[in-house]
């Protein structure tokens, strides 16, 4: 055999080593509560189970032409993780009025096998079939927001909170938990009871936070999505004003059961289990990455949201950020070679707004992503639907016609109204003071469409996802 | 030195280091759902809390002598186990109208520092005072059922379970899960959506066996109180009709990813990562124990329940069989050398009735106790009401004075009306036929009595309980 036969051989076997290795993804979906992780994953399952009679995924190359041969569910390889309750929330969709599924609150994951027809011809030579498992796991976007925490002592945590307590309104929640604090000597021996009044106080702070004022940078994180760790003194903490720990009392070192010692102790038993356990046991072995974003809920509640949202989801890229020297590559080996970031809920706004959509999730990330060097990771910006709630049609208004929407809106369950609005213009850069002014925007949620058990649930792009996400996996 | 000298100060060393090898207690407290376990533990911590000021404990010689000095919450020993939430449980008791601290379901701990005068001359020597750490466990009876697990197969579950189908009503509510079975081939390979949806509808079986009839003996245990692992496919199986299992095909060998093959798998991974990790992570470490049997609810919803109680307290009872040829023998070394039954809620009959209630519980258990060779460990049985909500007091009817109870009626929240009721007689031993007939019994739930910050919870013999449990502890 000729050198340079053997050579082409070498490079076909490496091609199938490659090829036969791929058969495994595993994809994460995240977002901030209320992005739409349980409605896209919803769809995502249903798109796959029912895709392959259903030819709804134009923009998927694989489906179009006609190499998807079907899904199928099949047991998650965890069986201590929670299972996503895709059935659960296809019940909710197929009930009389249809609802939305229910919001999840930790990790949960779900396995598909899809079965291909694959579309190199070297590997057709070899099979007519293939078969990809598909892990989909969902997780807080919240939790990755706790990632700056590792590179923290107590003090500067300490230090970091109370410089985010502006605006006003943040530091009049704070008032509650802060009062507590006039009563404890931080270097007394600490009296459990008051440790867990205070940070019961803190931890409704933070809940009201994200509540009353739609804030999402919350630190921890986990305190207001703690799973299985409800109730532990592991988030029984709170930080300190830091003027007490600057005091010449809080130089000296912190006695082991005093208020601070604990509190210290605490805070690093978290970095520790919590965040760091996180990365360790879940992140590390993500292959694929999408991260939703709501940005028309924030454009609602006005400019202190919308920033914080921005903070936010600007934090969270940091997860992302595998540069030599960052503090994720100290940790482990990342393995994430694709992300995608997608503005969610794209059928509340007109058709011709997708693309303003697109522009102003850019600019949102867009401070992230210079601090992020995507080593290797490839990513997309994109607007979509999981679930589309409305039709497109017009309006006239004044013998004018105007672009708006139809659908039912949430306010309507009982009367099953159609409505037609015009949700406003989105902006498409980061709206000025003046936006917040004229009240540009007024964003209504929609019922959600009512479904069936036979046709795919409708939807604005899933495809685009899908062919980004999982495209070059179908060779 | 004489040599009876040395042997005499020998064992006086050996007495020291046993006392203060003493100073730590892990006191767990169980019962099945409903017994009262959260309001047991609550008013426990309260007493010992205030305790040291007020006389209120004259049953616990400590006490009662004044050797006991006070009690301080300190942190717990496990940061990542639930805390047992004390504060809660007294805002609700402080709440007007006040309410009964919310049930917990899972375990949860805290942790006192009780301070006391030694009660032995020897130790007062090198002492005034001296520290019992007192941890508090609380954990649900429900998942001691699941003990004989251990001992089957997948199959003789199934068998177990369709043994237990009677009575009637049971098997009705069995339909509906029993029903989708007809739907699959057991030998098939398994679809992970239609397994999901009949473990779906064998969990919602348990759950309305536990609500609508009032049973107590549910298997999987954890299946109704899942904590952490809500949704995790461990919970994701069911029983099999043994016909299926028994029809020829049944006794070839079930392959990995049929049906047949997961739901063995399951099983096993559930009897080894739940069942026996309970009893490894959590039993083996608890030094004394006590278990608390609402006797009346039982009494009031009729004959079947009251069965089903008296066969899930007597299964209870053998995780405290630690006999040679014990399972949990060959699991672990346990620990455990006092014991206490207490019928609680004893509040809620006449006085002079007490005594008829210990009874009733000590029949109760008797076929346990038969069964159960208690090797080392002292046991108790009585009657306590851990936080009284009546008093009693006298009826004329006809001119005829009858003992009584007074106090608010659940039912009566919205009024705050006291009411004087006469609950009816306890029967002293298990009832006869004929009492279900008569219909004797009449049991009605009482409002939470008023606590407030400075004064200990009202109780009923909680410090019987204290004297027996740890009275020992103070020498």
């Amino acid at each position: 055999m000729s050198p340079s036969r053997l050579s082409r051989l070498g490079a076909k076997a490496d091609e199938l080593a490659k090829l036969s290795m791929d058969k495994q993804l595993r994809l994460a979906v995240t977002g901030l509560s209320g992005a739409g992780k349980t409605a896209f994953i919803t769809s995502l399952v249903n798109q796959l189970l029912l895709g392959a009679e259903n030819h709804q995924l134009p923009l998927w190359t694989l489906a179009r032409k006609q190499g998807f041969l079907g899904a199928k569910r099949v047991p998650q390889p965890h069986l201590h993780l929670a299972s996503f309750d895709y059935l659960g929330g296809m019940q909710a969709l197929q009930s009389q009025p249809p609802r939305w599924p229910s919001p999840t609150d930790g990790v949960s994951e779900l396995r598909l096998k899809l079965r291909y027809s694959p579309q190199s011809l070297i590997w057709r030579k070899l099979s007519h079939t293939a078969t990809l498992n598909l892990d989909i796991v969902d997780y807080p976007g919240e939790w990755l927001l706790d990632l700056p925490l590792l590179n923290m002592t107590y003090q500067q945590w300490c230090e970091h909170i109370a410089n985010n307590l502006q605006p006003a309104r943040k530091a009049e929640l704070a008032k509650n938990w802060q009062d507590l604090l006039l009563n404890i000597d931080i270097h007394s021996p600490a009296d459990e009871n008051t440790l867990a009044d205070i940070a019961k106080a803190y931890t409704e702070y933070l809940h009201r936070c994200k509540d009353e004022l739609g804030l999402h940078h919350i630190q921890p994180g986990r305190f207001v999505l703690p799973g299985e760790l409800a109730g532990a003194p592991i988030l029984a903490f709170f930080p300190l004003p830091p003027a007490l720990l600057s005091e010449p009392s809080g130089s000296r070192k912190a006695q082991k059961s005093s208020y601070l010692g604990l509190l210290e102790q605490r805070f690093e038993y978290y970095k520790e289990h919590v965040v760091k356990q996180f990365y360790r046991q879940h992140f590390v072995k993500f292959d694929r990455q999408i991260v939703l974003v709501d940005c028309l809920s924030p454009l609602n509640s006005g400019h202190q949201s919308f920033c914080d949202m921005q903070l936010a989801i600007n934090q969270i890229l940091h997860s992302f950020n595998y540069g030599q020297t960052s503090l994720l590559r100290r940790l482990f080996a990342p393995k994430i070679d694709k992300l995608v970031f997608a503005a969610s809920k794209a059928d509340h706004v007109t058709p011709e707004q997708h693309d303003k959509l697109v522009q102003l999730l850019s600019q949102l990330i867009a401070e992230g992503k210079r601090h992020v060097k995507f080593e290797g990771i490839s990513t997309q910006t994109m607007a979509l639907a999981s679930i589309k709630a409305t039709q497109s049609g017009k309006v006239q208004i004044n013998s004018q016609s105007f672009s708006a929407l139809k659908g039912i809106l949430q306010s309507d369950a009982d009367s099953q109204k159609v409505t037609t609005v015009f949700p406003g213009e989105v902006p498409a850069s980061l709206p000025k003071p003046e936006f917040w002014q004229q009240q540009g925007f007024e964003f209504s949620p929609f019922q959600a469409p009512q479904a069936n058990s036979f046709e795919a649930l409708p939807h604005i792009r899933i495809d685009q996802a899908i062919e980004f996400l999982l495209g070059d996996k179908f060779k």
